[in-house]
């Protein structure tokens, strides 16, 4: 099933919309937010399947599902943590800057705290109050889980994980250097994220989850042209299951954990850094990305940061060429 | 007044408490738990004001507050940014491990983005799985704040708290080099931190709060001994409206927003590193520092981290030397 959070409040308004996106059912009977859904999953989940199958038959009265109505499916939460998942994409951030990646980072997850207080919508602006701060998009794909025990082996992870979803991680990448340096990881350099217009079930995904991995095309668009086409199943060193259990080492985690799988990123096919989709490559899910290959290979980052006016477009379609999450789309402010 | 939560469901019971911790009243009835009381905060908290006048006058019938049933003031919460306000801290930090401190850190404020979705109670076990971790724990000051909009002030930030209250941080001291190693921050070495059992409004501190920092002694006990006996107020370089501004300056802030101080830590008053109680200092807030102290002095760190069994006890006593916020003591199992 798909579910979204219609703008109400601060937590929204729970509903299950149809799998072409096109209608929703109110679920607020059910649960009123998403995190109260959560919250109480094994007894809220099958009422919401009903619900779910009801909408799907046309078996009730259903509203037109407008994607710019939507908040984030979690308006706000009680964990966000984002990992490196793609190491291509750290390896090649470090090779730009000129810092020897540690074999480490093959085997041993790299995840940073987010701060999860406040998520954009899909459609809403990304606030950016000084273009100096190096605004960024990453495209990723996002989990929510359930209850995580302290010590969940991977499988017990994989098996918590409730919703799929995808996100754009906006990141100040001027302001990362100096924060970097103080030694204390993110703040300031992240600001609020933006969710997809629903977030979907794994098993309504059928073949595109497995392997603890979504598998697609996370199509990136850059102010209308084509930016990135990269396969979130392809060079993801560590799944979804593998980064939860990290998280999960030295504590719980609790329902409506959002964990990210950090900027998605393909080699190319040659196995070097991957080229632009004007030179027949898959692009790329960061301008990061780009101006580092653009420093690899000439020297220097050409390729600006977002200014404002400036548009960002994420999502992953289906067979038929439908997004399944719907559609994040948002103007630099 | 004096807000708690009284262990129920995921987010516990809101009751105001008496000023002497003795008593309580339910405030289901204004608010059913404290994340919705500071959802609402201009609203609700007249009528917590006017429930806890009652309680203060014996007006209505109270129930016996007992500390251990309480959990967290907010059992889990949206945001939980930790600052290192005691610069003097980090410093000797750094001293013992041969790094050299920035001079920026003495004017640009050290944050770092901590996980929020679950507090421990006061009174909570500390759940341990190895003690090869490294287990310590670190006495703070800790605020909770309504709305903070996007580049507020200092002015503004110290205007948007709402209460005030004490933690342990506790953090797996042997985890940290790899993770900061790894560029990103904490994310196992800093598992769930434990609040104190009352939160208390500023205008009930008194001369206590002023210059948007908490004045008094910060009683630390180790397994019964006197172990740190900090003043908050004294050398705390950024005041509670600095790290709340720095935090705010790329993005907004939701209410229920848990700001820390970072470890208390007084100079000597030679003005070198504190000395231990027991030779007439201030002695510590957390174990790392008397390690880093040992180290400085005497070459090696000698006193243990927690073991097992070992006890860790955080107060602040008000002039009749009752606890105003209460007793977080944990044992570590």
């Amino acid at each position: 099933m798909k579910l979204a959070s219609l703008k109400s409040g601060r937590d929204g308004r729970l509903v299950v919309v149809s799998d072409d996106l096109a209608y929703y059912a109110d679920a607020a009977h059910i649960a009123p937010t998403l995190q109260a859904a959560l919250d109480d999953w094994d007894r809220v989940a099958p009422s919401l399947q009903a619900l779910a199958i009801d909408v799907r038959n046309d078996a009730i009265p259903l509203e037109r599902f407008h994607e710019h109505a939507a908040a984030a499916p979690l308006p706000r939460a009680y964990q966000w943590a984002d990992g490196s998942a793609y190491v291509n994409h750290v390896q090649l951030v470090r090779q730009a800057r000129g810092a020897e990646m540690p074999d480490s980072f093959w085997h041993d997850p790299l995840v940073y705290q987010g701060g999860s207080d406040g998520f954009l919508g899909a459609r809403d602006a990304i606030p950016l109050a000084d273009e100096a701060w190096g605004c960024d998009c990453e495209a990723e794909v996002v989990v929510v889980t359930g209850d995580v025990p302290q010590g969940a082996s991977r499988e017990e992870a994989l098996a918590a994980v409730r919703l799929v979803g995808l996100t754009n991680d906006v990141s100040l990448r001027n302001l990362i250097p100096g924060e970097l340096a103080k030694g204390f990881g993110f703040f300031q350099s992240k600001p609020a994220s933006a969710m997809s217009p629903v977030f979907v079930t794994p098993d309504a995904l059928g073949d595109r989850w497995r392997d603890g991995k979504l598998h697609g095309c996370l199509t990136v668009d850059l102010n209308g042209q084509a930016f990135g086409r990269a396969d979130a199943g392809v060079d993801m060193t560590f799944d979804f299951g593998t980064l939860i259990a990290h998280l999960a080492k030295t504590r719980s985690l609790g329902a409506g954990t959002i964990v990210g799988s950090g900027t998605v990123s393909n080699r190319d096919s040659d196995g070097g850094p991957g080229k632009p989709i004007s030179e027949g490559g898959l692009g790329y899910s960061c301008i990061a990305e780009v101006r580092t290959v653009e420093t690899i290979l000439r020297g220097k980052a050409e390729t600006p940061f977002l200014k404002s006016g400036d548009t960002v477009r994420i999502t992953m379609d289906d067979e038929r060429h439908h997004p399944i999450f719907g559609v994040i789309e948002q103007t630099v402010a």
